[in-house]
């Protein structure tokens, strides 16, 4: 099995610095290889799929069991187009033939306040809006992996959050509850094959015992060249890393929406104390 | 594999409603079975286990490859001692031989504004956050899927979040870090087995097309019962989940100091706006 790992490891990191385990084995192999898939075929998906990826996902742990999570399964073009619409144009979200909206849900557990005449009072905290946002992040990471042990391919959509008000009213959601992200569910075409992107080196996010940044730059200058390496080699415009990051986070326009956030979740019932 | 399928849904769900794939899996037995550990032995873990687990984890997703994410690997027994003192004293933090505590690092991409000497505008929002707090999830959730494949086990531990800045300070965590979770890992100890903890219905979760609370009433009616019942069977006591949410959420004393939450992350450096 060292021979797969070497590779996988390889495939992850260009030229990876570390010694991995001895005992190795195919769940491995498939969370190594993960990577992000933007072209489905027109395949439908076998019927019991969004059953099976939903049991994956409710296996994940959540806090204090309370689960405080929902997800919306949406199949129907003309919701998928304007959904699309709402989180940046991306086509993906139209062409895939599953689209899964995972939400924070304080609303279920608020119900449940209501008809016992009790006021939950820890509800109105930041607290409970990253309680929400951590499960749903568990368990749509869960069916995440489901669906790719099953041969179909999935990418995450953040710019959902562009317009979360707009995703509420699209789907019909109650007070207190947010779409995290969306997730795009397909066969994967073979037009356009997805590539396993590398990653910083371990070192520059594995910590042992306390935090350090000493020898992040040398880390850095590596994972800019690997980064630039692999865009070139896919055919696309070859910029490092550091180059992005600046790039997408220099601006508040890149935020294209996502700076409203506090103000939607206030009007959508989220207390945020 | 039918038979598999039907049995971890059973155990999943109690009497489970749903047909799943007729395609099934070990990957998706394993995620069906998951449970949270909470008594491990005193088998020491197999060299570059850490560095294994950490690999999976860069693996998964992230937001627009930011890479909002860090993790610090606790071996030191006092140091988990101060730790499990830190976060509702719970034993198995002392006891697990590896505590992770996964980080929201927006420290990273800001030092690398710094090197360009360009203001992120777009870093001190609610949006970078959460960014920072999806990136953590589904990196940790996809070393758990790793680890329960080598026959380790792993609790989540939410009451990192009770004091962060003590965390913080323990860690040696720069400003705009902040730890969303611990996970204890281990091998579990048979003295006490862990048992799949049944979720609620699927269909209280899951929704198709739009969002609805119809019939959500007699789902959570049947859930009270078959966790009633669950507990019974574990000699615990024996209450429904209605009732539990209720305990849990009455009062602000429950939140252990997560109430603060807001105010020490912006003494932490995170803009929150």
């Amino acid at each position: 099995m060292a021979a797969t790992a070497q590779s996988k490891l390889a495939a992850r990191y260009g030229a990876p610095d570390i010694t991995p385990l001895k005992q190795w084995n195919d769940t491995l192999d498939q969370l190594l290889d993960h990577r992000s898939v933007r072209a489905f075929t027109d395949l439908p998906l076998p019927e019991g799929t969004i059953e099976t990826l939903i049991a994956a996902a409710q296996s994940a742990s959540t806090s204090s069991n309370l689960q405080v999570w929902s997800v919306v399964a949406v199949q129907d073009a003309d919701r998928k187009d304007r959904l699309s619409a709402l989180a940046g144009n991306q086509a993906y979200i139209r062409q895939a033939p599953l689209f899964f909206v995972w939400l924070a849900d304080l609303s279920r557990v608020s119900r449940i306040g209501e008809q016992s005449d009790t006021e939950l009072e820890a509800l109105p905290y930041l607290e409970s809006l990253l309680l929400g946002t951590i499960d749903a992040a568990l368990a749509a990471q869960n069916a995440l992996v489901a669906l790719e042990s099953l041969g179909l391919g999935s990418v995450y959509i953040g710019a959902i959050r562009n317009d979360i008000e707009g995703v509420a009213k699209e789907l019909g959601l109650p007070p207190q509850v947010y779409p995290v992200f969306g997730m795009c569910v397909g066969y994967p075409s073979d037009d356009r094959p997805a590539k396993v992107k590398p990653r910083l080196p371990q070192r520059a996010v594995l910590h042992h015992e306390i935090y350090s940044a000493t020898g992040e730059a040398a880390a850095l200058a590596e994972y800019d060249e690997h980064l630039g390496a692999f865009y070139q080699r896919e055919g696309m415009k070859a910029s490092g890393w550091s180059e992005q990051v600046v790039s997408r986070l220099r601006s508040v326009s890149s935020l294209h929406g996502r700076e409203q956030l506090v103000e939607e979740l206030k009007r959508m019932g989220f207390g945020l104390r």
